[in-house]
């Protein structure tokens, strides 16, 4: 009984639908990467563009797209309509059977690939996209160790999030997921002491062959890299590196995995994050972009070495949801509407004359914006005490006082941005207008006083 | 460019649309637990209630519920109004906030659960819900290994498909998911010579306690295991085995996992299948039938002991699409109608009161027909070339002839009935009618006599 209605007739208090949602979701959720007791979930009540609203009714600025993946901005009126068609029409069906929404996705998704990677393999995440291509790989050669990077991010299966190289992994590692990792190139925070981008690209492709060599080449079944690693920082790697991390691995005969899970589907200016490289990995791993995240969706992007493996010898694995119509229905949407809608091409040119310029600028004025990082609407302010130093506002693996007041000061304002750690990730929808860009960032420049006020210049 | 169009102007021929799928399909889609170039997949382009119809407009009866997942039917009204409103309101948000439908389907999913399991964990499907079911034991114990029966299937992410127990585990077995087998009762093929229930269960319960002892007991941080084991034979656990499985999880302080990811929201006539054995495990895996699976939906619903674990402690683990709104508002609408329309009810009568009966009458005639077992509307037949032996009518891991022309004759006239090794499984939708049952065992009974050309007494 509710305590009011105890004890006779009095007016019964009016409870809001979004206190009911809080209440609800406080005594049944459980949220993942949290300590349950001390969560104060936002309530979110409605979405449009790049808008979000509160329990409240008050409206934020998304720069996050939610966990960067609603490319095509939230509620498109495309993608909405042609996934209540779908649900009318058939919303499901087992994997074993053709269905036109899951064969047409497949085609569409084949046809941003690079050449000679027709086939597509669905599932219904990041996470399991990873999964499928390493078992593929091994498979097809016969090996069990997987290469990755450190600062990087592939999911949170038991295997997924050993192959991340962020702390997230440390409590789930108990050595046996066969991940060597390696650095990656990134010249802001160089392992490898370099002065130039070349450098940098260089070192680091000596370093992952002398890892290679003094690991055993014949250990590794597949080298996993996000194309432009995304949650751990954000780093397009410099021209070269993508391309001589192929031929190390067709040197050793491992399977190269691109994961563009986070990067691909326009998020950086182009269909495909390898568009901007030159390169054909062997797999290529997708999910979010695809369709925006309105229906769970993922997969596999198969090129033509490792599918012939398949045509003849069964791939043992699988999942009910493979290839489900209503996620496939929505990916075909979501494609069909960044073509004519020139979507793609809106995430470029906002990177390149609005949103870079503008992260510029704001780097030029406040000092506590280390670095700015990024292309398309996929972009990193790396949060720095002391730019000489590069100490940075929040250790790895944790959080500040400094990061939790410059987050607040955003939100308080009307703006959700991205954070991991010392980073704030500008990530917007690929939808987002000039105007819009300009708006959060008179928010950011806001917030980012706030984070000058922790900064050495400010002492 | 097509043959027919080549050379001069000829009347281009009409290419179906079932034609288009199919071709885009071989060209395009990876299908799963398949090699790839024989494969020939039915186009579906209609999906009603228990019937589905294919590229040609045959209809059949839908004896699988495709992979044992549309308990609800194909295409229920209210579900697909659901996820049509759902669509037009909010299609997804990130797993970090409040929303009504996902705090909504938490909270009827705690409901149908045991006592003290109050929090819901929401993934994509089954695989990962048991990924993050295990993550919980081994962080709450802080020890690795895992026991599950053979003849079962958890999933197909690296350690699911280890923990798994059929033959799809061999070749992904690399002896690195800390994975230890263990026979669960199946009196019809006993492991411990038993020759009755009640001695089966005693055995196999002395059997766990043993091999535990001899693996060394703090070794293990989860059992996992499935209610009533689904892919792998449809074997009701007899009295008293799962609160004794309970008793020595308790002895040893490891994490009891229920799979109810197939034998879940009313498969079994009930709404969970641990409600047939009065035992409250710490955490519950689902999926499928928690919406009939028209949005890709799993989870583990979390007991105190467990959830509060998490109170003060991050839980490192998380996906995504966790708490997808769109899937959470399928969950809503087909839990909501399953209640008003009494379709879990109307499993339980079925199991009694049609199929069992009929199945039973079905073995009484046919030679073929080893063993029947289930409740509900899960029910399997274990087809054998001789009732003495009990020699199976395909080997394990494998198929036959026998098999393959017993499906044939099945589905040629109208019946898609689920195949595993030996086995037929017989689980339709939850809301079949009585007239539909007897339209479907009527077709087995001729499928069965294809069968039975191939035992000894037709020999
Ligand atoms: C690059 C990358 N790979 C994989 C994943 C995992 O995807 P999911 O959360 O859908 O399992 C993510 C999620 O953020 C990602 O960014
Ligand atoms: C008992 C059980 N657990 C787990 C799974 C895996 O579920 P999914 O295929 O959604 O990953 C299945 C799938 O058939 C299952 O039957």
């Amino acid at each position: 009984m509710h305590p009011s209605t105890r004890g006779g007739p009095v007016a019964a208090p009016v409870i809001s639908t979004a206190q009911v949602t809080y209440d609800t979701d406080r005594a049944h959720v459980f949220h993942s990467w949290s300590a349950q007791k001390s969560l104060r979930p936002m309530v979110i009540e409605r979405s449009e563009g790049c808008r979000l609203w509160d329990g409240d009714g008050r409206s934020y600025l998304d720069f996050t797209s939610q966990l960067v993946f609603t490319n095509i901005g939230h509620q498109h009126p495309r993608v909405v309509a042609a996934i209540q068609e779908q649900a009318a029409k058939l919303c499901t069906i087992a994997p074993a059977h053709a269905n036109d929404a899951r064969a047409e996705a497949a085609r569409l998704v084949a046809e941003v690939a690079p050449d000679g990677m027709d086939k597509v393999f669905f599932t219904n995440g990041g996470a399991d996209a990873n999964e499928h291509a390493v078992r593929m790989a091994r498979l097809h050669t016969g090996r069990y160790k997987v290469l990755s990077a450190f600062r990087s991010y592939h999911g949170a299966t038991a295997e997924t999030i050993n192959f991340s190289g962020d702390h997230r992994r440390w409590i789930n590692d108990y050595g046996s997921a066969g991940a060597v990792h390696f650095h990656a190139p990134f010249l802001y925070r160089s392992e490898f002491h370099s002065e130039t981008e070349q450098q940098e690209c260089e070192r680091a492709l000596e370093h992952l062959d002398s890892l290679i060599r003094f690991e055993g080449p014949q250990a590794f079944a597949a080298l996993l890299i996000e194309t432009i690693p995304g949650t751990s920082g954000i780093m397009p790697p410099p021209p070269g590196y993508l391309a001589g991390v192929r031929e190390i691995c067709d040197r050793y005969g491992i399977v190269m995995i691109c994961d563009e899970v986070m990067a691909g589907f326009g998020r950086t200016g182009a269909w495909l994050a390898v568009d901007h490289y030159d390169v054909t990995p062997d797999l290529i791993t997708f999910a979010k972009g695809v369709n925006s995240g309105y229906v769970p969706l993922g997969g596999v992007i198969i090129g033509e070495r490792i599918a012939s493996t398949f045509d003849d010898r069964v791939y043992q694995g699988g999942l009910t949801y493979s290839g489900h119509p209503l996620a496939c229905a929505a990916a075909v949407a979501t494609i069909e509407t960044m073509r004519d809608e020139g979507i793609v091409e809106n995430a470029a040119a906002i990177g390149r004359d609005v949103l870079g310029p503008g992260l510029r600028a704001l780097a030029d004025k406040h000092p506590s914006v280390g670095d700015v990082r990024g292309l398309g609407v996929f972009w990193a302010l790396d949060l720095v005490r002391d730019r000489e130093t590069k100490e940075p506002l929040a250790p790895y693996g944790g959080t500040s006082p400094a990061i939790g007041e410059t987050l607040a000061a955003a939100k308080d304002n009307g703006l959700l941005v991205f954070n991991q750690y010392h980073r704030l990730h500008i990530v917007p929808p690929c939808i987002i207008t000039p105007d819009e860009v300009r708006e959060g960032l008179a928010i950011l420049d806001a917030a980012l006083d706030v984070a000058d006020s922790h900064t050495v210049s400010d002492r």
